[in-house]
């Protein structure tokens, strides 16, 4: 598991206190928490003085657009001076900057600030908190170290970090500290509700469009136990779908009441459907697995490479296996 | 605007420190709010050595039969010595208490715990603060003001209390204050994935059928800023829906990506609609005061006794008028 020593800490306050320009990146399909400690933190470097350049190797996603300086974060390799340390923001490790990778390891200090369990500990100096909720719980305890006051804007940021994180406040991860901190936020005047709207609520016509077809095509199993529905590749070429509009309708099968256990395929092709797995109480991870596949207790997923009828008998097979074992 | 003085206050904590014995009510048709704040004080008060009796004029939602003590909450009308205090939680007036008014209205004295800004200061000693979330938020301060220390359930009743009323955390409502009082909920080691799942995310099949008609049915206007459903008498027989599997499904419409305004109509005979409205930015309120409904800036509907055809378009009408004046 990864873990720093104050010293480490210690050491990147120093850094960010006396060196004077920065590069700051996050990973490859960047989320709130990507995308908001990306701007807190160069928002509040700027204004503390220094100079930054943000970087990210996929485009800021729309609903994100909103924040101050998201139109400042580029897309383009533009890190040319390999003499400056460059900030590495909510990566696990340093493949999730995808065509970033190699100029990020050129540069002579690279600072790995990150809240997940599978860091790599890829650093030069590495602030790897895996307590925090959201990188940006961890930004906003530096920030406080460094003495540096939030704006609005900075607040702002930290406070869709946290949220799209913990899925305002409902995930496990969330702990008192990360309560403590959005408190805090909420004092530089934030509206939750309008922000709320603009990153949770919302969703494009076409994710309705295929809540709509799951919805339609559901099917109840093990007396209500399991629930499973199938897209095809038709359907969600039909709805105009994106990857990113599929986000989140997996969990619609797990969310009926009484069903310990949703299913979604996706068929991708006469013999490949990905399969996507939630659970209420059982161990999907585990499931999953026995599948080839992988992902956390209650929340995981496989790909098969068979048509989609024997699929489905092998998926629901297995499925039922799990439900008879005891929760996790 | 009902408010309270800090007399009044101080009373209300002698005659808890003081009386031996209270009755607890909450209002009609219970919500987390009033089912956990119900809860909390029950508790608290039972541990603080007092004997209680609880009360609500309709039965504790299925969702929130896991809270502790939510067993004892009787529907019968028991309050018999009218020299005892009954505190009653939640509610702006005491019709919010159905078949129990009359009976409240005779005890000796009447404790009013609300966070309504329409609260009519109807009790004997009035406890309303309007700038809290949630009743849950004002009981839990009273707890500590009472030294009362909190144990697990009484935390988790509070908690559930709290994040209903605000949406988890995502509602206008939702102060600094409302996520300290969170976070020291969490400090008694609740689970908030786990209370979150049962609270908020999981929804009955007929639900999920009713979205389904309902998403079926969507049409778009005014170059999609509004988006307007159907759910006809016969559909949601067909889905076995209940009232509250119909509820949040107006969400649905105003949630589409570009909608400023979303519209749901209930037929409910040939010549009654029920109609739902919900917005990002335009007054509703407005639009439904304009026929003869009314509600909140984003939340309000009106009721019809027209033909559905006749009643949409008057109403399409209204709303693309109200589209072209300047946001609240």
């Amino acid at each position: 598991m990864a873990m720093s020593t104050t010293t480490e800490r210690n050491k990147i306050l120093e850094i960010l206190k006396e060196e004077q320009s920065f590069y700051l990146i996050s990973h490859m399909q960047p989320d709130g928490d990507s995308i908001g400690s990306l701007l807190a933190i160069g928002e509040a470097l700027r204004n503390y003085g220094k100079e930054v350049k943000m970087f990210t190797p996929n485009l800021v996603p729309q609903k994100y657009l909103f924040l101050q300086g998201a139109e400042l974060v580029s897309q383009e390799v533009l890190l040319d001076d390999y003499s400056k340390t460059v900030i590495v923001l909510d990566s696990s490790d340093l493949e999730r900057l995808s065509y970033f990778t190699d100029t990020v390891t050129k540069c002579k200090k690279v600072i790995n600030i990150d809240h997940h369990v599978t860091n790599q500990n890829f650093g030069t100096y590495n602030l790897v908190e895996v307590e925090a909720a959201a990188t940006g719980e961890i930004i906003y305890g530096l920030l406080k170290d460094l003495e540096i006051p939030l704006s609005k804007t900075v607040a702002e940021s930290l406070y869709v970090a946290i949220a799209t994180d913990t899925g305002s406040f409902k995930y496990e991860n969330t702990t008192p500290a990360t309560h403590r901190v959005a408190s805090s936020l909420l004092e530089y005047g934030l509206n939750p509700g309008a922000l709320s709207q603009k990153i949770f609520d919302e969703r494009s016509l076409p994710f309705f469009m295929i809540l709509k077809e799951a919805l339609a095509g559901l099917e109840i199993y093990e007396e209500g136990k399991i629930a499973l529905s199938t897209l095809s590749k038709d359907i969600r070429e039909r709805c105009g779908a994106t990857p990113g509009d599929l986000e989140g309708i997996v969990n619609y099968t797990r969310d009926i009441e009484g069903v310990e256990l949703g299913i979604l395929f996706y068929v991708e092709g006469s013999s490949e459907v990905k399969v996507g797995f939630r659970s209420k109480m059982v161990d999907v991870s585990e499931l999953a697995g026995r599948l080839n596949g992988g992902g956390h207790a209650r929340a995981a997923g496989c790909r098969l490479y068979e048509d989609y009828e024997t699929v489905k008998q092998k998926v629901l097979e297995e499925a039922k296996n799990i439900l008879n074992k005891p929760p996790v």
